[in-house]
């Protein structure tokens, strides 16, 4: 299954410039550029596993640069990734470079895709934050807040809006999310996050930068509404 | 817009020693200066970061040294700022040196200005604590607490003394809240800090140490309001 | 009591090789082994002290790697061990290697073998985390939860099974806590972790990954418990 | 005020052995323990700061090491505190060697000297963390838990064992603590702790390390009692 980073393989993957010398040069970049993103995975890796969004090995990212996917495999402990770690796929989400050693690519791959297709995101990530998990026990159909200065780091949304997060039902394969998932995408054009009941959030974003921030400004929405409950403040439910 | 750090634009801006050698010796202080404060507000955004002031790019500080106003760019992840991507600013607010590439000044601008121009601060920081976010909710014109240790952090109050910030209400635009921050100002001139709804803090100091100090204080005092309030504990309400 | 770790000690531990050669350089793999594991023992008791679950020198790891235990003395900082601190057992919990200067082997050391004897465990670990401690309160006999993602974490389980974890009583000495505990684990045979009334929780594995991973999906699942309870959402209790 | 650290200074201060090279040893002796001691009461307060017991230049440790006592100065930042910031006493709390530049002395002073002189501590901390500080406004004039497994880590207590903690009332003036203290310390032999209203806990303990491991099995309990009372769990009380 492994394909290497060598140059012949990275050669035969591409149109490329005319001359050698620039062939030489054009593989050399990518070399590296496939070795920053591969480094960028496994540090986003371990920041959010600080943030408590992935621990048990759960939650994670994907990032899509040069038309390239980078993804984590499945049921590794996520703030001990190593850029060797790392699958690289293709924008239809073929595997075109894997870990070997019998890893599995991440059962989020699917729903991963639906977020690079159907919204063209750059970048994907998967929490298992406790206060994702909290709201989706607090509200129905959709997380709904309104009038917090956080919402303005969401794109498409100014604090005084009313913003709302599908939830979807959890299922006992993660890869089985997937339809629910492209239903729930489709049905709220306006959202860049889903839900999952008792599990946690999918947020995307252009790219790698803007699903963090985002990522950070709904766990942020959703700590304060945990605890704007529990101090038994109105929330904006269903 | 960048004017750069170098020598030559340096000599341009100010009124400088006779000799040459004094000059270049100058010069060369300043270059060494700027680099430190500039590397002193990343270091304080990182650690603003983890204490949860500064998630989603929100929050951050910034200092005035020497005449020199150091304060970070809009909209960026703080834990990541380098010394490259900080603003200057003259005393008035006018921008001196500017990171480029289309990086726009923080929309906190003209509200830290106030702080500078009406309290003569030091440093001004705005943090997005959860706890400053909170404590917005539980009270009305006013925060208002008294009794606790923490207090005597603040400068002008003692531990027995009733403690008030005041409360502004948000704005969608952050620059528009800076005519109600001035107000807020003029009307507590006791007051170190201002609260947003539904938002966070803005604190200053004397220097970069009084202002973080203060603010450190004032979230322990949001943080306890807040469990005292879950806990049935009695606070000093409007 | 200390053997210490030279060569001389570990060529009368076990069959060796034909040739000198080949002796020297089982001798030098093993040391570079035992080195390896004794620093896998302190980075993970250092990373579970920043989890909150060994404080106070409370809490900590043992594993069992080409058939030694390595584990931690009694009483002392977990997060300040050194490799030289750490105890090494055989199969059958005998003492093999001692850090001398009068340290006592932890406690939990006759509990930590029983997992690894009757459930053929690759590594135990004890957690005093506030929230396995806190669930201890909220339940009886057992723990109860369902319908929870990072149930999958845990061997056997998946998010739509109900988990228990049995719960025992807590007793003045530790070690007091074997025979409960062993009776724990042979009446519950689906289960890898036994709780501790106002005290903790034992987690165990097939290896340390796994120990380590159950161990983040058990806390994050007594976390939301309490968390729940707090908001009065419905649990599944005794 | 400032002594220095130099040799000279040394020769002076203590009896010394016979011969040159003797004083020459010891004094070398000396400089590299004082200096190893300054360093960790830094490395100490860092560490108090990360766990929040020493936010907005509150809470400190000293420790008494060689006849020497290390404590730190009055209102700085307790997390970035250098070597040459330490101020060292003589064992009735006499400034031996200080800092300079107009520091004070911590105002904890006399009241770290209580804990020296009447429980021949080794080493006195103070905490501002918000568990001690909320379990003083749930407790009347004494903290009291029984049956937790953390109070086994606290000198002279088993788990079973009615844990006390007395209570006393918060001064404006931190140094009129003093006589208050020393009273609960000789009213309740055998605590180890004194808890301040609205303030926060000394913690003292024969060394360092047992010190900062009753303060965090003292923390542990404070931080459970609160949450057991938000969860309505009964609490031993007054």
């Amino acid at each position: 299954m492994r394909k290497g980073l060598g140059f012949s393989d990275m050669l035969t993957q591409k149109a490329l410039p005319a001359t050698l010398t620039q062939r030489k040069e054009a593989c050399y970049h990518n070399a590296m550029e496939t070795r920053k993103y591969r480094e960028l995975v496994c540090e986003l890796c371990r920041h959010f596993y600080t943030l408590g969004w992935a621990s048990g090995t759960g939650g994670g990212i994907s990032l899509k640069e040069e038309g390239r996917i980078y993804m984590a495999p499945s049921g590794v402990q996520k703030e001990r990734l190593q850029p060797e770690d790392i699958f690289v796929l293709n924008e239809e989400g073929g595997i075109e470079e894997a870990p070997g050693g019998g890893t599995q690519l991440s059962q989020c791959a699917p729903l991963f895709m639906h977020a690079y297709k159907i919204r063209n995101a750059g970048a994907v990530l998967h929490s298992h934050s406790i206060h994702a998990n909290i709201v989706t026990q607090l509200f129905n159909k959709k997380f709904r807040i309104r009038g917090m200065e956080m919402q303005k780091g969401l794109e498409g949304y100014g604090a005084f809006d009313i913003l709302e997060v599908p939830i979807i039902e959890n299922t006992a394969q993660e890869r089985d999310l997937a339809g629910s998932l492209e239903q729930a995408i489709r049905e709220n054009p306006k959202t860049s996050a889903v839900l999952v009941r008792n599990h946690g959030v999918y947020v995307w974003g252009r790219n790698w930068k803007q699903a963090k921030t985002q990522a950070e400004c709904y766990d942020y929405l959703f700590e304060a509404a945990g605890r704007m409950k529990q101090l038994g403040i109105a929330l904006e439910s269903e």
